[in-house]
């Protein structure tokens, strides 16, 4: 019988994520500070499955010995782990926190550092691929911690995700998360610099992602994203207020690292100015209708 | 016996393009500005092959009914094609001129009109896959013109190339290569910054690319730059410099067609640093070291 495991936060990625948990027969103890999501997922429980509500994140930690986090961002996996009725509150000597919101790589080392002072183990193991990835259980996880706490998580990461990455030590995983954005941003915006041009000037976009695709110029964002460019579909996916948080992250690490990061900024303004638009909900590759705003009619 | 065809301009890229024309079995009439280079090649003929010197592009196309030109940049194609001895002064009724310079979408446009009210027909048919393409005769094209002009060049295109495309109208082969080289100079500018925030934040390059490639991060360049950015080594491939006098066209044809560019803007500002630092002959890969300039101590 697998251990019991700890998991807060149950939005829209965590959700599903327990759900796979709980399908591979883990016994889970939810915390949502919605307590209605936690109760609903608990409900959905089968005659295989066990899980149960704790009425903070302390609680999970008293009664579990891995705790699965899955936030906002910063601020919430602070006030999770690290706040009044929190994890490090309730974990026993030993136990293992794996944060898998996209958080802070600096915040992930502080944590880790008071981690290591109380006895317990801490990972910082951000994911991609969204909900869809999330509900399939073929995420991308890149993990950031000690050997032998990344060796004790696999198991888990297993049930949740497809590519999973030991990036090094604590912070990395936070890191190469923050690297994974500004790169997915920027090929974004290439393309739709590309399109709008392009059709400005005549050519069918096809043509353009057909041509593009044989060469250096090719990227799976392309691929991936073709049909929202073309159909103009802009259901998330991966929304713009996300990514925008996101890169808010990729930036404030520049600035610890002391690392200049010239056009993630450009793009941070940019997902700014989509938001300020109201489209903050639609999908990333929505950038190309920044550019066809800033270039007069659309087509 | 395949007809007799026009070669001008006999640079890194047109010289091993007009050599796999030759080993075709082409009957080349060569043309380039330094006539040593188009006699150093016309004696390299063998017993199957024909190649002879003309004095200036309007004997070219006096003497042939196709004629190829691989020029640096807009001014010289102008001047090559509509100048004093150029190949308008020299062609033929039902010639063909196919540029297949990195060129203006604006100028191409103006010529193909200009050829016309001569009787005289042209393509725009822009490459890329850089001078090992070239020589391996794997150039991707893309080419605009009429149906039938595409349909008469093609059997040269195939010699030189492998991906070609028909872009549409004259001038779209032009757009869609501007597209392309906007595509890969945010691409490497998103390697860069990712791999030095990676690297100032204490992961691995070759952890951050394995990372990325496996998701909607991936690109090309990761691949085939891989071994540039992370041996440092910088031996062209595609120069800065030819690099940034591509985004120049970009920028200009987003100015004619009304479009927004900001990221390529700044791309085009970057490469003219690494130029203005003395690296306009390093590989575009290069702009990584910018960003390291940028970021303080190298790693």
């Amino acid at each position: 019988m697998p251990e019991k495991v700890g998991f807060v936060g149950l939005g829209i990625m965590g959700r599903p994520m327990a759900k796979n948990l709980m399908a591979a027969g883990y016994e889970l103890v939810l915390h949502n500070r919605t307590r209605e999501k936690a109760e609903t997922l608990a409900a959905e429980t089968d005659a295989d499955s066990v899980a149960e509500v704790a009425d903070n994140p302390r609680e999970v930690a008293e009664r579990c010995n891995v705790v699965i986090t899955m936030l906002p961002g910063p601020p919430e996996v602070e006030r999770v782990v690290a706040g009044e009725d929190g994890l490090f509150a309730g974990a026993k000597e030993g136990s293992l926190i794996v944060d898998m919101s996209t958080s802070s790589p600096v915040l992930a080392k502080d944590l880790a550092r008071q981690a290591e002072e109380r006895g317990v183990r801490m990972l910082d193991a951000p994911v991609s691929g969204g909900d869809t990835g999330a509900i399939a259980g073929t995420l991308s996880i890149m993990a950031g911690g000690s050997d032998e706490d990344f060796e004790r998580a696999l198991p888990l990461f297993e049930v949740m995700g497809g590519a999973i990455t030991h990036t090094g030590p604590a912070g990395t995983g936070q890191v190469v998360k923050a690297c994974n954005q500004i790169v997915v941003a920027l090929a974004i915006e290439a393309v739709s610099e590309a399109l709008v041009l392009g059709s400005k000037a005549g050519v069918d976009p096809e043509i353009v992602l057909d041509a593009l695709s044989g060469g250096l110029a090719a990227s799976s964002v392309m691929k991936v994203k073709r049909r929202n460019f073309l159909e103009r579909d802009f259901e998330p996916g991966g929304k713009v207020k996300f990514h925008r948080k996101d890169l808010g992250i990729a930036l404030t690490a520049g600035r610890e690292y002391g690392v200049a990061l010239p056009t993630a900024a450009v793009l941070d303004q940019m997902f700014g100015a989509l938001m300020a638009k109201g489209r903050g909900d639609w999908d990333h590759s929505a950038l190309i209708t920044l550019i066809e705003d800033l270039s007069g009619d659309h087509t």
